[in-house]
């Protein structure tokens, strides 16, 4: 495959293993499917996809991310027509999907009937939403399919069984969850482990130097790193592009910012122009000087932070243009200059930093 | 799909949980086939089968349920037919079937031959009986698997195993029993708890105001609803017609009561004329008065009923026609006029609230 | 041990093992020691328990049963002196006592605190009460530790870990249950299998030909006596004197029958006079007649009756004089007399036969 | 035992089952033993203690809650000998106490030594531990036995199996965890589960209307209640104090709330003065407006307040005079006032109610 574009400073790809399993995912990772607009369903590959999909794959990265839920199923589709296009191996490649919002898809019914049973982790939606999904992307499996959310409406055990079945049939070789808190990862590896079943080897939550709870805090406290060997595949990593400082000199009302589906991203737009606000841009200000100082600019020094972090097995990034995708994977270069100096700098600067399992002696 | 029947006073559907499973069914949902007369297998659709199916998924059902034991496969042949020529999406409607009564269908041989493993619930029967239910449904799977009795001839280790490995080929997603015992439920979970596999989570038996026993007496004894989280899906919701108040005046000998198939019913039918029958139909006259005050009638009254009850997921009905449907719908805008003054008023009416768990301290 | 008031017509006593256990236990046992009146607390054996416990062990009967809230401890601490007294070899007797009711024992408190963690089947009753229990028999353990009742308050896990803990302290060597229906026995196996603990080997529930319906009905239907082999030791062979035939003229307000404390004799005397009732007197003059053509008496078939049922290993009766024992032991005599045609005279008698399990194929 | 000094218009004691367990523990219980002051080591019961601990038994208080950290096991100390002096019996209370800081007793070696192996959840001192409290109490078990604290530094494995072993030496009956978070509680569970081993059954946290986050919002969520049967038997249901209202005018440096042990009420004292503390201050005076608007103070309101909520089993008062006891026991009149109206304005007040279980669908 010709790769032509491919910018000469771009650093090599470096791949990581997914938590303790024997799966290895690029660093860095190509989702964020809402970003390609046209969602319109006529079987063709729309451009910006088809060039930032080719730009990824040709600087290494082999993990692309969907979900049932993005687009009505449409990031699936363009997917799946991708490799068919590209002619990508599919032993190549990691591709994922989540199940949890089938209801937005056209192969379910419209009206009041969609949420019943379309949506959720039931037996029946899994299975079912999973058929579904694999149809849309061409494939018989794929490689992880991760619970896009927590369903506390479903007993633990089915949820387990069910990805266990769908494991068995050979319709996903991992599983895993997206936004669960530390404690239902524990409850369903507590059932995993006492039927003998397969456990959820990653988790995809959002992070970024302004959101470190889950993973610095809350993950960490509950040890789920050391005793499942828990992988993360994080989403967010420029805050919805915060992190980017273009937010610095004001927040306009039709920013990507103020339109984010993201649950997180919107609980901050919420807080522009108060004091918590403030405070945050004038950590970013300071982090901006830092990557300055470092020789590099501040969405690659966020960026490479995020990757410093050797529980990270990936960060997932949306890409409008090509170049975003060069753009970021040159953050990896970055990851070398955040010695022992920098790290605590950057925590002064964040003063954020999440407690981690309390020590009682 | 055009509705252009529906009445427009329609209450909008409920949609509840088969016990503590993920699984949504909706409150009301159509069974009792034997009502649709033609046993022809001529590949048709019965005009009032067609009719009433189309009524009912307009209104808002989504549960459909079937039995290999009824009308010989037929009903299974009819509803497969009905989701073929309506386009019936099939992550839209939840269907189920049950396996025990074999013999009476074509796929089995006739003669003295036929009650030889085609009955009951040995590895044997369950598996070939589901092969062949899901042949005449023209699915791949259902959604509930149900054991339609106990089988004490089969050991229950035998059952949850058959049981659990349709579930593992994919044919079902959950599976239920009919007429099962406390007991007998409680040993099946026992079996499955100790061997790691999945227990029934729902069972099938007949509830109505004058049928109170197994669900608020025996069931609730045992605390299968609280330990086991057991779902409920019910039939003859208004006692095979005596609920409707048709029999205050005689029971002709050629009426649907004489006829019924149902063992209860059957017990009932041989007690008219009695003492018994007397205080019943007294009850029921005392019934049908509460219904009027409340401005509504006693078979919506007494469907009402049922489903004001939490452990019940859904009431399965007949119908003959789509009226029926209609009517029976309507039934969900009386419960919430059964406030506790009602509930207490219809309770001194009966005088036939079972005994719950006894206490000794 | 002299023994010379035996009477020279006396049959052998017989022993059975206690359902599938390997503990045997004499046919006829002894209890309903609230009979033996003078409940003070003075250190003696009344008169009428000496003679009786003496009487009874000559006679071959090798079990003697207690509980901890018979008499307020009284039985136990009659049967302690009576074991020292006469010297017998604790490994010639079987002693059983039974938990639940420990609040009417001078051990705990008075007021209304003494029902609190002093009743029912927690861990720490079971394990408070055995204990005190121990002290007041002067045991270091009872061959069977019966739970007086069900606990539907209390988990039937912790329940089942409780006995289990017991009887590895070396407290108890076998645990049963008392009064608890099919459906609580299973749980309590199912709970056992699952953890590899032991399970109940016995239950003691009412058995008579007029009570007939868990031992027969229930049970059978459950097949707990071919699943977990249990063994029954039974209580009020003779339904509270009624079938004795002494209440046939009609029944004095302060008769014993009036005055039971059990349960189920108390709903009985309810019915005094009622048409069922009568129809109850004449099955027991049908019997009558029966035991007087068989050159026997009617105590004795009935007893006979119960003994003829190989699920039962023993058959628990009270005395007042030795005389009694001894009648009750010659019953075993009056068994071999019981055959199918004389037990199927008995079932027209009583029309009262339980159904056991349903086949439905 | 007299009981001369309770007040006439003391409300009758109301038990609670721990949990799911079959143990029952007073509502109101007694603790907080650091406020007795005197901790020398003479072998005598401190004349506070001796009045307090008198006043709660006769006001039906049967639970007292110790643990080998308090004031260096003197508080176990002075239990033991008041159950002595009393001639309480063993089944009318329920005693409980906590291992994790055993270096501050004498029983164990002073200098640097004595933070190794005296500390945590290590077997060692879990067994140890227990063995030391229980001779301090003179007894030969508690009823419950906590977990102080949760140790990272010890695999749960080792801690779960260390706590069943000492259930199985009959040391305690059941146990228990305090401050653990809902995650660690799982991971316990899920071990407990897979060994068929006994899992916590009671934790014990800070619970007030000032601290709602672990009960009412982090167990909620994680559905502890419902899948584990989890007691609680809460402390500090008047946030040190700050819930009688003493702070509302000003905070000494030498208040109790200053010098308060508890992590929690530190990081409250650290907010004296902030616009948290005085947000605080008004919703205090809110409460106080409702409560003498109920008839009854801020105090007993805001106990009465920890009572409605039925996931708790007991709430633990420390206590320097026997008024303080019986003012306490006086909330539980209060209890039933609170109706939904009620309960909604204080929410309104405080406006910290915590977030459940999230729901996606």
């Amino acid at each position: 495959m010709a790769s032509t574009n491919i910018p000469s400073d771009l650093p090599e790809m470096e791949y990581r293993f997914v938590g303790r399993s024997g799966l290895q995912v690029s660093a860095i990772s190509l989702g964020g499917w809402l970003t390609y607009g046209g969602h319109v369903d006529d079987g063709t590959i729309p451009d910006a996809a088809h060039a930032c999909l080719k730009a990824a794959y040709d600087a290494g990265i082999n993990f692309f991310d969907c979900a049932e839920g993005y687009a009505g199923g449409e990031s699936e589709k363009v997917m799946g027509r991708a490799i068919k296009k590209f002619g990508w191996k599919r032993n190549d490649i990691v591709v994922s999907t989540k199940i949890f919002w089938g209801s937005g898809n056209s192969a379910f019914s419209s009206g009041p009937r969609n949420k019943i049973n379309q949506m959720g982790l039931s037996r029946k939606h899994i299975i079912e939403g999973t058929s579904l999904a694999l149809s849309r992307l061409q494939l018989s499996y794929v490689d992880i399919l991760y619970a896009h959310r927590p369903d506390p409406l479903t007993p633990m055990e089915e949820v387990v069984r069910a990805f266990n079945h769908v494991i068995n049939q050979g319709q996903a070789f991992y599983w895993g969850t997206s936004e669960w808190s530390a404690t239902q990862i524990e409850e369903a590896w507590g059932v995993a482990d006492r039927l003998g079943l397969i456990g959820p080897v990653v988790e995809q939550p959002g992070f970024n130097l302004l959101q470190r709870e889950k993973v610095e805090g809350e993950f960490e406290a509950g040890k789920l790193y050391e005793r499942h060997g828990l992988g993360l595949t994080v989403f967010s990593p420029l805050a919805g592009g915060i992190l980017t400082g273009k937010y610095l000199d004001g927040v306009p009302e039709d920013s990507r910012l103020k339109k984010s589906d993201d649950q997180y991203i919107q609980s901050v737009a919420a807080t522009v122009g108060t004091d918590e606000w403030n405070k945050k841009m004038d950590a970013v200000r300071g982090l901006k000087a830092i990557a300055e100082r470092l020789g590099t600019n501040l969405p690659a020094l966020a960026m490479a932070w995020v990757l410093k972090n050797r529980n990270i097995s990936s960060a997932i990034t949306g890409a409008s243009r090509p170049e975003q995708v060069f753009e970021t994977v040159k953050a990896l270069a970055v990851v070398k200059k955040l010695d022992e100096g920098v790290m605590e700098e950057i925590e002064k600067v964040m003063g954020n930093k999440p407690k981690g399992a309390m020590m009682f002696r």
